[in-house]
Formats: structure tokens, sequence, C-alpha cells
């Protein structure tokens, strides 16, 4: 009897970790804080793992104090694990290679996020389990937060059993904080999965005083060689032992995997292989195209190393003449990816060896810092690997999801291609301040229906790293069937559109999303009957042009009135369950109520009070409102929206800056970016993020000249005069 | 006008780094410590670089604090260079992805070393810089100290030019230690070569309140991709960059590199592709073989990062039609190292576009930790290339220089295979005690041949990771021609061995370097006439054997009477020159005494006159020995001396300790090598080191029970009793 969960992929990986280990150490980084926070959060309630104890939760200075605590751990014959990403990664490097230089079982789970360079970003990509690649550390891809569950647990039983410590990586952001409705993996499960033997066998191999041994010598140039490739059979036999676990896995839970995964027709001639969130883009593409009748497939790798070129061999239909091979990462200076180094070396050698003929290989960079990576790109590798392109247009290397001006590598797509798989889905997506509640109430409705219905469920929350005060938008995903679309909502699809905050409505391109005919639900301050004036003039021409509905709340009004102060989420919350449907009403009222219990029913009942006053009134305070009559003449005519840039910018500013600031920044062109990262200062005046609901005014009255408002403002804006 | 100067990889490379450098960062780490230590001591002499400045040296707490410094120095504008290895290097890769990131023009010195995995190693592989070829720096490998010099100075034209970060390394210890006499760059070159204009520009870019500006920033998904692709055109123009600084410094130098620079028959069918010291010694057999008349080539990779796989197509022949490309580094968990997947993809890209049928092409790993790389291995991979092994029989992966009885991978050789090159040189192998001297006396050695002569002169040690106490094996090589052999003198090569301590004889294998009819000289305390019966049998049959010519002195006799304590390193060196015969006896007698004043003049004249007498009494303190009649029947009888083993070993002890112990760790299968660094405690007591000259007594009469005896025995052999 399994049970589903609607939880992110870092709380997935976090639970199957917490059960299965002794020691955790952690260090915060983004995006793998969370898992470490579960993990600390847990111990102080004293749950336990499979041996009844509590695990022991170990903050250091940095990650590299946290791979000393895990190196020491394992050494004593405890099972310690760690979460990490990025530049915390690389502080674990030189640990790294000393635990599987001694054949120490460990996994570390990885929110893969890039390293920083020319700027910093705390998205996802494969670059920082890229740079770990040497360490002699088997390395096993997750594609979704079902998979990142059921690998931390795969992982585990594998390396009990073979030795190899594993990275176990799922990428950031898109599978560590992708809400998703899984099939929870329970404890049974995972006891079984772990052999107690090999559990033994690994304590019994501990420095201790009771068997003393000597480890971590110093060796010269008569033995250090042989001493390196005493362990070849460990990673002979890795390979096999990760398929058994999957196998074992496979019959307790239903769930199959293999080291290589191939989804497609069986006699595909174009095959794109890849790792990470973006296997599922393809997968859902693959289908949607051999639905029509192409014949096309995608390679999933799983287990990346050790690396086993039969077993990708094995995988890859004969029929392939044209592969794709896609990294998400970059190595400056190396004249292809490492995936497609490795996938074209195996090929070369099967066709050396005479039992494959080399197919046509390629190789691309997709998703960089989570840049989007869509079935429109996935359709363009298709189309680049099909034969009417002529021979003397085809690439080898390119980019995919941007526009290369520069050096020209980059592919064009179809913005507009959608699969059948997304158009079966309902999107919605909801603008809103960092920290005014939006993702969290989203979060909740996301769990009311993972939880209440048979729906399939996604939610993924676009943070801008300006955290408390940004931006953020959430795109929802529910449908009957398996959700494979690891990408934003795409424009134009979603069939419920909230704004949470009135003043983004000159700011942000909030309709691009919407469906037509669909929702368009504001949170303003202007009454029902005068809103329709407060908007801009290219927001109306959209409203019209897309046949949307709008609602109207003012939340502020209402939370205020509650006695909620300024927390809305509730109330929006409430709106978008009365307006799109999902959920009978009154159904989703009590979903809503319950989930308000489990948030503050531990912590104040008047809380709870206060938000279900919020909840009753808010249904009596939405409105839907009517289009004027004269905005149905404005439409006949034809007109559109006047926009314009202010003059008088420097030329960065105007190029670069506020196309960022306007949201507009993917469209952005390689050439346009600065070379080092170096950017020209004095650009927050033209950004006017304008976020302040209310704004003070200085009392002379009340002053008592303490001077602190000059330290405290962000902005400079208030400055001390200080007699001279 | 050049000029020549015999010293090791590291000061060669220290000169040029000090020249041309601002801010010096240092973190000691051997093989690199002594670049740092050259330059503190220079820096401390207030020596000027080519700006007049004495540079700053700082050291950190670490590694990672130097990689910090630079990061700092280099975006304030300095020009700052440090020098690592292994542990060390992992620690600067955060700053390193950082600084490339950035396009910051930045050397940095790498005595490449293995990375601590099973054990930690001192010694010499590429597993340390190949951990950093994900960081987006430039890779440039020298092969020699004549190299690493050069490649110091080229490096850092190109990186001022091309903003592209390099790592310029070279071996740990066989390029890093090696003495050779090598082609000074002077001051003026390296000026003509660092453009003023590029320096100039540096300091342009830097951070500075006069031109502030924003780097370090902060990048979201829309913006972070193309910001990463922007760099390209500098990764794409740095291979042309790098060769245009080549070509340059050939103009002022006379000496011409390449990208790749090929070596052997226009015609090769079977080429061997590498980098590093390994290099030399292929191009050294390749020499050999073709001149009787095989097609065989060497394609040295100089410029490893970017990969600019144009030019390796280039230089490699079109008629090669089996490749090896061999790595000085394991990744456990790849199915193929970095350079062969390197390769493999650029010869598979060429065959794709069909300009290039594809070779056969093999992968190779050679030389951790300095395991020995021979020509006897470079012949047994040209022989795997032939075409007279049987298909069925050939190899895809292989190893070099071990014996592989677990995972078969390893090659055979040829140990008995010498070049014609080494066969015209002259080698002389002593066996010293670590701190007694050897090692020095043979650099002064090196240095009077290498100043005083036109002779090349090679000096290369073999240390014990034990230091101080442990055996030292000094390799030299002298000859007209340029000594392209980076490995150890070969068996039955050496026409002069010393063995400094007596202790010695009944330990290690002190002649098998000898070759027949050469010399050999022993310190012994025992008399001409009685020294003979004080050998082994085994020694004695091999001097017999080889027709040696056995020469004694009592070194520490001549060095007590001299008032030089037990310092014989000058006493020892006489007897060199004066049996070698390399120089006129008085000449060399002159050149040790002008040794002796460099060293001690400027410290104590009364040091330089005790060196004065002892190398005066040497000469009449040296005998030559006569081999007894006896001996002579014993010859004839074909007597062999007996050798065993104590019995009632731990098996451990007898098949891992006892023959590391004897010297013959090299001769170890892989199996017998534990498989994760784990070694039983206790076998100290199995190697009996015996290397005190005298054993304290304790006197009951003098002790004052303050028990500090006990505390500084590092063998236990004095315990405290302290009464219960």
């Amino acid at each position: 009897m399994s049970t589903s969960l609607t939880i992110d992929g870092n709380e997935a990986v976090a639970r199957m970790a917490y059960l299965g280990h002794e020691v955790i150490a952690i260090y915060p980084i983004t995006p793998a804080s969370s898992m470490g926070e579960w993990a600390d959060e847990w111990a102080a309630q004293g749950r336990l793992n499979l041996w009844g104890a509590v695990p022991k939760i170990i903050e250091m200075q940095s990650e590299g104090g946290a791979a000393g605590v895990l190196h020491g751990a394992l050494t004593s014959g405890a099972l310690a694990t760690t979460f990490t990403a990025s530049q915390g990664l690389l502080l674990m490097i030189p640990n790294l290679y000393k635990i599987a230089g001694e054949l120490t079982p460990f996994v570390l789970h990885v929110a893969a996020r890039p390293l920083a360079t020319h700027a910093l970003s705390i998205f996802g990509d494969h670059s920082d389990v890229m740079a770990c690649r040497a360490t002699g550390c088997a390395m096993l891809a997750a594609n979704s937060p079902q998979e990142a569950q059921d690998f931390a647990v795969i992982a585990q039983a594998a390396t009990l059993q073979g030795r190899i410590p594993v990275i176990h990586f799922f990428d950031g952001f898109r599978t560590s904080h992708e809400v998703a409705k899984i099939v929870a993996v329970d404890a049974e499960t995972v006891r079984t999965m772990i052999d107690a033997g090999q559990v033994a066998a690994h304590r019994a191999r501990a420095l201790s005083p009771e068997h003393p041994v000597l480890r971590g010598t110093s060796q010269n140039p008569d033995v250090f060689f042989q001493s390196r490739e005493r362990a070849n059979p460990f990673y002979d036999a890795f390979p096999g032992i990760v398929q058994a676990a999957m196998d074992r896995f496979g019959e307790l839970t239903g769930r199959h995997y293999r080291l290589f995964d191939y989804v497609g027709a069986e006699d595909a001639e174009r095959v794109i292989v890849l790792m990470g969130s973006g296997a599922e883009t393809v997968h859902e593409t693959v289908e949607h195209l051999n639905a029509r009748g192409e014949r096309v497939g995608v390679l999933k790798v799983r287990l990346y190393r050790p690396f086993a070129a039969d077993a990708l061999l094995a995988a890859l239909p004969a029929s392939a003449r044209a592969v794709a091979v896609l990294d998400r990462s970059k190595e400056p200076g190396a004249d292809g990816e490492p995936l497609y180094k490795d996938v074209v070396t195996a090929l070369a050698q099967a066709a050396a060896d005479g039992v494959r003929v080399m197919p046509r290989v390629i190789g691309g960079r997709y998703g960089l810092a989570s840049k989007e990576f869509t079935p429109g790109m996935v359709k363009a590798v298709f189309d680049e690997l099909s034969n009417s392109v002529p021979a003397k247009d085809r690439v080898r290397q390119f980019t995919l999801g941007i526009h290369d001006d520069l050096t020209h590598l980059s592919l064009p797509w179809d913005e507009g291609f959608r699969t059948d798989a997304s158009r079966q889905l309902q999107h919605a997506v909801f603008w809103g301040l960092g920290a005014d509640g939006t993702v969290s109430a989203n979060k909740n409705s996301i769990k009311i229906l993972g939880e209440a219905t048979d729906l399939q469920a996604q939610g993924y929350f676009v943070y801008d790293s300006k955290k408390s005060g940004a931006v953020t938008v959430s795109h929802l995903r529910f449908g009957p069937a398996p959700i494979r679309s690891p990408y934003l909502v795409e424009n134009g699809m979603a069939g419920f559109v909230a704004c949470h905050q009135a003043m983004f409505v000159d700011r942000y391109e909030l309709l691009e999303h919407a469906a037509p005919g669909g929702v368009f639900l504001l949170n303003t301050a202007a009454p029902p009957d005068g809103v329709w004036e407060t908007l801009p003039r290219t927001l109306r021409a959209q409203i019209r042009e897309k046949n949307l509905q709008l609602w109207v709340i003012d939340a502020y009004a209402v939370a205020t009135e509650a006695g909620m102060g300024r927390r809305i989420n509730t109330i929006m919350q409430t709106c978008f369950f009365a307006i799109s449907g999902i959920l009978p009403k009154e159904e989703a009222i009590v979903a809503i109520k319950q989930a308000v219990d489990k948030t503050y029913g531990r912590k104040s009942t008047r809380l709870v009070g206060l938000n279900y006053r919020a909840i009753d009134m808010t249904l009596s305070r939405l409105h839907r409102v009517a289009m004027p009559a004269h905005e149905l003449q404005d439409m006949a005519a034809g007109q559109t929206a006047a926009s314009g840039t202010p003059a008088a910018l420097p030329d960065f500013v105007r190029d670069l800056t506020l196309p960022i600031y306007h949201g507009h920044g993917d469209a952005l062109p390689v050439s346009r970016l600065p070379v080092d990262g170096t950017y020209p200062l004095g650009t927050a005046q033209y950004e006017k993020r304008n976020i302040a609901l209310e704004i003070p005014v200085w009392d002379a009255d009340l002053c008592t000249q303490c001077g602190k408002c000059v330290l405290v403002c962000p902005h400079t804006a208030i400055r001390a005069r200080v007699p001279g």
C-alpha cells in the first residue's frame, strides 16, 4: 500500500537520508540547505532513524569542516552523510579523494548548482558535480523529486555493498525545490534495501583500538601505482551492483530503473543523451514526436560514474544514426563537454571493434544556471539531427536556450512549440512579492490538491535572488497523468494568472503566461468599478486580446479587517480555489482551513481564528469585473498600447540593466554581456523597485536624533547631516 | 650570448616567476616548496624584479589562503603568482574558477603530484592538475627543467595578452628536482616577452576607488548562461596567442616550441601522444627506433587546455594508423583517462568530417607517483601498436611499469632495453643516507661539471619519504649531447657506483646499476686489506661477475681527523672526481675547493679551511682493493651467494612489508597491495633500519631520572618504569 507525498526534492531526499544514517554533517548552501534543515529539525524533534536512534547532526564552520567530519565518522564505522552544492562541494574535494581511495561507503547528496565564475549563481546546473568526476566517487543522477527520493535509497544500498562512495545529484532548484506528488518510500523498504551484513562489514573496517590498523599512509614510487590499480575490481563491479540495487528496489516498489534508461522508438534514428531533469523534458517531447510518426528517443544517463560504456551501448538502439549529447555544464577550454566526450569515446570504440557503425554525434550545452530547457529546444535538437539539414550547415557543438550572436553556437528554437502532455495539463501562475506569503500559499495549494485528489501536481517557484522584497513567480501544474515538465509554465498556457501585488501591473509581463479565455486575478486597492482605469493600456490590451476574465480583491483591506495585518496568503489562496474550480468550492474551503490548522494550530488558536475569518470574508469581497463598453470600442479600433523607454540613459543601462530589471534578461544576446563579470556602479537608481506599501515620513517632534535611520536605509535615501 | 645554468626545475621556474611578478603568495608543499623558498630568499636578499622592485612574498595559513591573496592581488591590478601541488592545488580550485571567470591574467606554477587517495604520495604525476581541468584555466605542460623555465615566461606573456589564466605544470620531482644544465633566459628576454601595454591594461582593469566598478555579482537564470558564453572568443583565441608567444620566444632564444610538437618519422604509422617528462623518454626512444628503420613518432602535448584539436590533427602525421595516448593520472570510474578521451574525440570528429581515417587508438596509464617510465616501456607500447599483435590479443586500455596480476591491464616490457642515447652517456650512482650530505655533494659535482665543461649534466635524487636518516640514491648522467632521459640510471649502466654508508652493503642491491668493468667506491671503517671479508657474499659475487674495481675510504675517519665531525660529503665528492676521471684531477680539486668557498665562504673561514684539509687528506686515504686470490677460485667454481628470508614472519610482512623495506617494492604485483590503504600495525620491528653509527648506553651515575629519553626515542626502545 503506497502513500503519496506532495513535497519537494530536498525533503524527499532528506527523509531517506535521515532514515539511513547516524551522523549527518551539515553546512547550509543554496539550493541544498533545506535538506540539512529538515534533518536538523527532525533530530530536534527526536525523530528516529532505522535503528531507533536520533542521528547526530553536526554543523561545522564550512563544508570543508563537514567533509572532515564525514571522513572521520565514516572511518570510525558510522553511517554518515551530508548535503551540499557548488562551492561547498568544491571544499569537499580533498576529502572525497580520500574517502573514495579508502573504499568507504558513503552517499553525498548534491543539489547541483553552478560554480562561481564571472558571477555566482544560486540556481541549477552540473558544473559542481562535474568538478568532482576525477575523485573516484560514483555519480548517480536523479531527474525528478520522485527519482531523487528513490536514488537516495538505491545509492546507499549500492555503496554499502560495493564500497564506492556515491555522489547522488539532482538539479538545484528544478528538482530540489520542485514540489511534486511522489510515491513515498516507507521505512520498511529502506530497511530491506540496506543490508545489515554490509553495515556490519562497514563497522568492522572501522579504525578502532579494539582491532588497530594503520590507514592514511605515505607511499613511494615503488608501490603507489600498484595500490591505485588494486581498487579496479571494485570499480568494475560497481555498475552491476547499482543495477542489482535498482532491480531490488524495483521489486519492492514497482519503480524500475536502469543504469541507462532508453525511452522512445525501438528503431529511433535520432537520439538525445543527457542526465538530470532535462531528461524528463526530452522524454515528454519524444512521446509527443513519436505520436506524430517520428522515430526519436532519449537515453537517460543515471549512473554517470563508473561509466559503463557497455551498458550505454546496449541501451542505445542500433538504429541510431545521429546522436546529440547534452551537457548541463561548461568547461571553457575543452572542445566538448564531459558527457559528450564520454559518449563519443564509447561509440568510437564500438566502431573500432566493428560492433556498431559510428553515428553522427553532436554536443550541446543547455540549462546553465537553470536557464530554461523546453520541448521547443528539444525539438530543435532533433531537427538538427535530421537529414533535412544540409551537411554544410550541420553543427558539432552548440548551445541551447540562448541567442549567441557572438560565437554563433546557439540553435534557434520554436518558442511556440507545445507538447500534447503540456496541453493536457492545467497551469496556473502567481505573481507575488518575496515574503508576502504567495509561495507558501501555493505550496499549500499543491499539497491540498495532491492529498485530496488523484491529481498529479507540480509547483515550481521562481525566486529573484534578491530574496525578501523581490518578485516571486509560482508555476503550478495539475493533471491526471504523471507530470514530466521540469520547465516553467509556457506562455499562453495558464488558465489562471494571479497578481498578488498591484504595483506589478506596470512592471512585468504579467499576462504572457495567460491562456486565451483564462482568469486574471488581481489584488488591488482599487474598487471593482474603478479598477479598469488603473490598469496600464498594454495590460488592458492583453486582457481584451486574450479575452480574459478579470477578478479583483482588495486582499490587504481584507487582511487588515480580519486582524491579519499584512498577511494576504490565505486570502489569495481562497480566491484561487474559489475561481479556478479545480476542487468544489466547499471542499476547498475545508481543506484550506485544515491547512491553517496544520500551520498555526500548535502555535496559536487566535491565529487560526483570524485565518478562518479571513477565508470567510474573502468570498464576499472577490469580484469579477466586466470590461467597460468603451474598451470594446478601443478593441474594435485595434488600438495598441504605447510603450516607451526613458531617454538619456547610459548605453549599458539601456542595453543590459533595464532589460534585466524588466524581466527580459532571457532575451539578451551573448554579445551584450560583459566579458568578465564587470559592471558599472550606480545602476540601482534605475531600478525603482517601489515595493513599499507605506512611505515613512520624518516627524521632527518624535526624532531623538539617534541616527539609526541613516544606518538602516538600504538605499541611503536618508542621510545624516553632521554640522561641521 | 647565452649563459648556461646547472639548476633544478623549481629554481629555473622560480627565477622567471620572480622576475615577472610583484606579489608572490606562497605556502609550502612538496615538491613545489623550493620555488617559494627561492622567492622568499631572494626577496630577503633584496633582489629586484623586472621593474626594480622587491616582490612582496606573502605566506598564508594554507594554499586556500594563498589563493585568496592571489585573487585579491590580481583584482587590484598586481602581477601575482604562486607555486603549489597536489592537495594545495585542490584548495585553490574555488578561486581558480573565479580568476578564470573574471578573465584575469595569471600563471600558477605546479610541480605536479598525486592527490592523496588510499595513501598520499609526495612524488609526481598529473592527477592534481587534471583535477583542475574544468576550472577554465589554460594548462601548459613543460617536460624538462629547460622547458619549465622557458614556459614560465611564455605562459606569462600569453596570459597577459589573452587574459586566460595558465596552470603551468611540470612533473613533480622528475622535473622540479632534476638538476640539469639549461640555457638561461636573461632578464632582458623576459622584459621583451612581457608586453608593457598589456601589463598596463591589466592594471587598468583593477578594482580601484579611482574608477569604481562592480565585480563578483550574483546572476539569475536570465543572463548567467549568456555571460558564460561571452568569454568564448578569449578561449578561441588563446591557442593562437600561446603559439605567437612561443614563436616570439623562439626568435629571442632560438628554442622553438609548438602547441603540439611532433618528433619522429614523417610517415610514422605508430605514434604515442603524451605530455610531461615522459614525452622526453618517448622522444629518445623514437630516435633510437627510427635509427633502426622503424617508423614511429611522438606527439608532445604542450598546451593541454584550451585543447586545440585542429593543431593536434595538423601535427599528427596522416600516416598514423595506430595511436597510443598515455596519461600520467588515473580517474577511477572513467573508462579512459582525460587525454585519451580528448584525442579519441578529436580523431573521431576528424573521421566524421571525412578528413582522416580513424586510426586505432589505445590508452595507457603510466608513471603514477613517479613510477619509472623507461625506453623499454615505450618500446612495449610501440610493439603493442604494431600489426604483429594478433587482433584478438590487442588491448585498448593498459598500464605501464607495473605487473597487474589482478585486472591484467599491464603491458609487459623488456627491462634490458637500452637506447643509443643512453649508451652514449656516462652514468654514476651514489648511495647515501638522508642528511649525510651525499645529495648536496652530488648537486655540487653536477654544477662543477656543468659549469667547468661543455658536458651536459643531469642529476636526480631518489629520496625515501622518511627524510632524514633514510636512504638517498643519486643518479647522475653526463655526456656531450642533450640528455633526454627523465628516468633513473638503468641497471648495468653506471660506470661509477658509490656507497657512502657501509651498513647498506647488507641491505640494498647496491650494484644492480653497475656497468661491467666499472668502479665501486665504498666508505667503510674496514682497512683496505680487510674490507673484502666484511662484504656479503652476494655483493662479492657481483663484484666478481661484473669485474668491478673496488675502491675504499674511511671517510668518517678522515672527517674526524680533519675536524669535520661527521660531514663526509666533500670527502666522497673528492673521491668521485679522483677516480672517475671525468675532469683532470687537479682541475677537479680546484673546482671542489671553489664550491667549498661558495658554500661556506660567507659563513666561516674556519669551515673553509677544514674542508680544504679534508679534500687534501682524501687523496692519500683512498685505496683500490685488489680481489683476493681465493675469491678467484670461488668465481671459477661458480659459487653463488646464499640468500634467505627469516622464517615465521606474518604473511603480510613477508609478502609486502619486507619487499618494500628491501627496495623491491617495484616488483610487487597489484594483487599484493591492500585494497583500501589499510595496513597492519607493529611492522617497524621488521625494518631494523640500524642506521646509528653510535649506540648510546645508559649511565646510571649520570641519569637524573628526567624521563626525557622516553619521550624522544622514536621506537619506544626506552621505556619508563614508574613504580606502582
